[in-house]
């Protein structure tokens, strides 16, 4: 449960394929006692978070504040309040070997696209939730399994990705380079000129795949956890006009 | 004489080299009526632009409005009140040709930087206007012009360039890029995917060559003209806090 002065939280029991979906939901407070439905962004939290990191609840409490958005995140496939009864995913906790969790994050890749489409519909039954247009945004992890869902689930109309490239080799994020092509919304792609994770080429060549015309590319000095607040302020500006001028127009 | 809510007029007569530099100088009201001095920012027009043009004028009463911030501009050596008894000067003007407009524009490289910094010392000779770190807003031959006054004047502290590259070749531009390696404040780069007058390479290149590792990156869709006004917006952000932030430090 977190609250603030700018945001509340609300449970959303999800189910999907027989698994429990961890979520967290967070609507502006003065959504909370008025009478009109609020719009959404999706929060994807990076590699070793979970659905109420750090950054995913400024995010939430920024898009609250600044815009009156509401946020919903869900656990990625390994970290958070997933069922740890899976033997790969307790193995991947301990021993933290990148090759295995990137394995194992592409067999999660259909999953975790199915698990957030239900836990937005789930969302959007709530009355303070708007039906109209939804907003993405996530880096790195939340890039990888943002991708697929930003161009399977009509809809989202904006997205924030980034943070992200074929640092482990085609065959685990070939998937992402497919899919990244499917993209028609308005796209935000964040890039940091320092990352010790990324390659710059590979950043250019995900940049390069995106398939919509309407893409911008920022790129910041800094290694891969280095974004700039005023980065991240001037993202949930980004999603709020774009899904305000969709809602609008 | 440019009056609005925002800004008022401030006339400056500046002399350099027996030339007489046309100046537009506009301050925040506030300023006009209260007893301290204000930051500064100095803003370079764009080809066929003058110190006057809507996008000058547009970030003089952003500047103004949303931070409280002067803005002062000169006239390139072309355009705008530029004495017309120089014959080439006054040639160029009718004819419009691509490669003798470049090869005057090298000739003129130095007395620019020259015009400048007298146009900068008169204006911090006012009451009104700080004698802290300034800024630089220039693109496209904001960018050509302003690339050697950036790296040759102290006083500027953080810069917004962009939309330029070596579109006409290496004998005329030759001298930008030499001059960007020296620039070692902070810099935003502003890139527009569609530009149908600078390649995305010499984008990529020149934005390399920036000398500061603190510089970021923002490419946005559309032609050479599109720069979105969010992404002008984000600009005048930019420059007051890296400025404040020298100040404070």
């Amino acid at each position: 449960m977190t609250a603030s002065a700018q945001i509340v939280e609300r449970s959303l029991e999800v189910r999907c394929g027989g698994r429990r979906v961890p979520t967290a939901l967070w609507l502006p407070v003065l959504a909370s006692h008025r009478r009109f439905a609020v719009p959404l962004v999706l929060v994807g939290h990076g590699g070793g978070g979970h659905k109420r990191a750090p950054i995913v609840v400024d995010m939430a409490e920024g898009l609250a504040r600044e815009h009156g958005i509401a946020t919903l995140a869900i656990d990625g496939p390994v970290n958070g309040d997933r069922d740890t009864n899976d033997a790969a995913a307790h193995a991947l906790r301990k021993q933290d070997r990148h090759a295995y969790r990137r394995k194992y994050y592409l067999e999660q890749y259909d999953s975790m696209v199915d698990d957030w489409r239900a836990a937005l519909d789930a969302a959007q039954q709530l009355p303070e939730i708007g039906k109209g247009p939804v907003g993405y945004f996530g880096l790195s992890m939340g890039t990888r399994f943002g991708v697929p869902l930003i161009a399977a689930e009509p809809r989202i109309r904006a997205a924030v990705i980034g943070l992200f490239g074929h640092r482990e080799g085609l065959e685990t994020s070939q998937r992402v380079y497919d899919d990244v092509v499917k993209i028609d919304v308005p796209v935000l792609f964040l890039q940091q000129l320092g990352d010790e994770e990324v390659g710059q080429r590979a950043y250019h060549e995900l940049f390069e795949h995106i398939g919509t015309p309407d893409k911008r590319l920022h790129a910041n000095p800094g290694g891969h956890a280095a974004v700039p607040r005023s980065e991240l302020h001037a993202a949930r500006a980004f999603l709020a006009r774009k899904l305000k001028a969709q809602r609008d127009g």
